[in-house]
């Protein structure tokens, strides 16, 4: 038997078809084995004319967490990385900060007790840093920080440290038909501006979390003011929720790495006909980083044990992924 | 010169040219005039290519009112018809109406009463009807309630009541690649569930007002539940809010009726490059109704003046529109 599999892959070879073989496959990135196999089982279940399971394109709706999922939320949220900066940047005009927490420990970075304030710190500095300006000057200032931010580990720009083998997974599910959407915690302006050349996911697919948002005529002009005030929490129960007010379908298909994706898979999974859920487990600490249960960023506690119990789909980051990172491949 | 159109125009139609020249038009339902011609030119401007006008088909983004732009809303809204019509159907669960404003004028067929009621009324008939069920309960509702009902003064579904030279504009819009979206001050969930078969537009391009939901398991089975809060108005300076929460982008076009559309228009309009205004203006007294300043549905005071001062385009539909409805064509 074995040795009819090594003739088969020198034969192959000799032909050139291993390379044909290589260039055919949608997710190079992906080790064989289960996960690869149940995805692509699952979009030919949905896909094939004649299958019983066959889903028409305009009802082909897959859902992607962002922190976690799409592109690496270790050390921290990118986006607290973005808050902290913008607290640093704007410092200057509020001297009143140096004595405030929780900006005078994010001014100092210090870490440790921004996190001890809890999810109140983490609002007051959102609210300081993302609001009293108007919607464009705001994805200006996201686009610029962006461009210019490094990743301290990896000393990159954060729109590099993107997961490979997931972008191969958004191309492939677009070639079949679907539509992507992200479903993240994170803002919903500090995605847009970006995902549609990082990920080929438009800004009208972007669902997230949100502050208010003011119509003024400013000087005669119209302008959208952003608010200190919180619009949307797109987390958790959340999630379907955004995707029900957003998108208005059902999705077939959800992607997420931690308990925050939990409804949106369950919301997903439940419905009628084939659906697909999977939990991105983050196993690696060489290449990556390897979390779950005891994390506080994207901690993978309740989903994982749906995960297992319900038979989502597992993805094993260090066993599963050929390559991380775009910039890691061979 | 008139002698040679006369002959040109009698050796076409000997030629059967003018069948296919009716063929060809895009907009055959609307009427030769500066109305049709100022559609027609944008589209032009902003898709050929080399044009100093073009757009990306990406951010080809069109953005439509519903009631009074792409449907009637005389005598009163659809959606508050279906309003009433649920106070009758649920007053036998709710025998303390029969004595309790809005409810009582609303059993009573008492409109006037009900409209004396103002905003406040209103709100309350829409919570207790549109509240309180899942969504896919309340989207199954408002489907049969759509199928029998039939609209007072053409004894059809209210769904035939579609203005025929509308239609046309959204097919020739989307042929030149644009995304055609509704931003009105419906409820969202009503009208997602029929806009794609009577409009071509699908759930996830429609905006609307919207009461607050809930994630919940009930027996293990995830369902969103409707809750008797209101979540977001999308009317007058919501509309470019609601755009701007929903769509991200900035549209190039927008098509309105009435003053909840100004800002919605004004938004638009105001954009950097090639932007198109359009107002419907009711005229029609005949084959539809003829409303505008004094109406207290879809008025249209204020952005009938802005129309003019800032050159948006402006629909006569009694002299710009060969036919109003779909069974009105010839």
């Amino acid at each position: 038997m074995r040795r009819h599999l090594l003739m088969a892959i020198t034969l192959a070879a000799a032909l050139g078809l291993a390379s044909f073989a290589a260039a055919a496959d949608p997710l190079p990135s992906w080790n064989e084995g289960q996960a690869k196999r149940a995805i692509v089982d699952f979009v030919k279940r949905v896909t094939e004319s004649g299958s019983a399971d066959f889903v028409p394109v305009p009802e082909r709706t897959a859902v992607f967490d962002n922190d976690g999922t799409l592109w690496a939320e270790k050390p921290m949220y990118v986006q607290l990385a973005f808050a902290l900066d913008r607290v640093k940047a704007l410092a200057p005009q509020h001297p009143e900060w140096k004595d405030k927490q929780p900006f005078k420990a994010a001014l100092d970075g210090d870490l440790k007790t921004v996190a001890a304030g809890g999810e109140h710190a983490l609002l007051e500095l959102v609210m300081a840093t993302h609001a009293g300006m108007t919607t464009e000057a705001f994805a200006k200032v996201a686009m610029d920080w962006l461009a210019t931010a490094k990743h301290p580990r990896f000393n990159r720009p954060y729109t590099d440290l993107v997961y490979q083998p997931m972008l191969e997974l958004l191309a492939y599910l677009r070639t079949n038909g679907f539509k992507t959407y992200i479903v993240s915690g994170g803002g919903i302006e500090f995605m847009r501006p970006w995902t549609e050349k990082v990920y080929g996911i438009p800004p009208e697919q972007v669902v997230g979390s949100s502050i208010k948002t003011r119509f003024e005529l400013k000087n005669g002009k119209p302008v959208l003011v952003r608010l200190p005030e919180i619009n949307f929490i797109d987390d958790k129960a959340g999630k379907p929720v955004g995707i029900h007010m957003h998108i208005g379908r059902r999705p077939i298909a959800a992607f997420g790495n931690s308990d925050g994706d939990l409804q949106m898979i369950q919301w997903t999974t439940t419905g009628a006909g084939a659906r697909f859920g999977l939990i991105v487990h983050h196993t690696d600490s060489v290449r990556e980083w390897a979390y779950d249960r005891q994390s506080h960023v994207g901690r993978l506690d309740k989903a994982l044990d749906e995960a297992k119990a319900k038979g989502w789909t597992l993805v094993d980051m260090k066993k599963d992924w050929k390559a991380i990172y775009p910039f890691q491949q061979q």
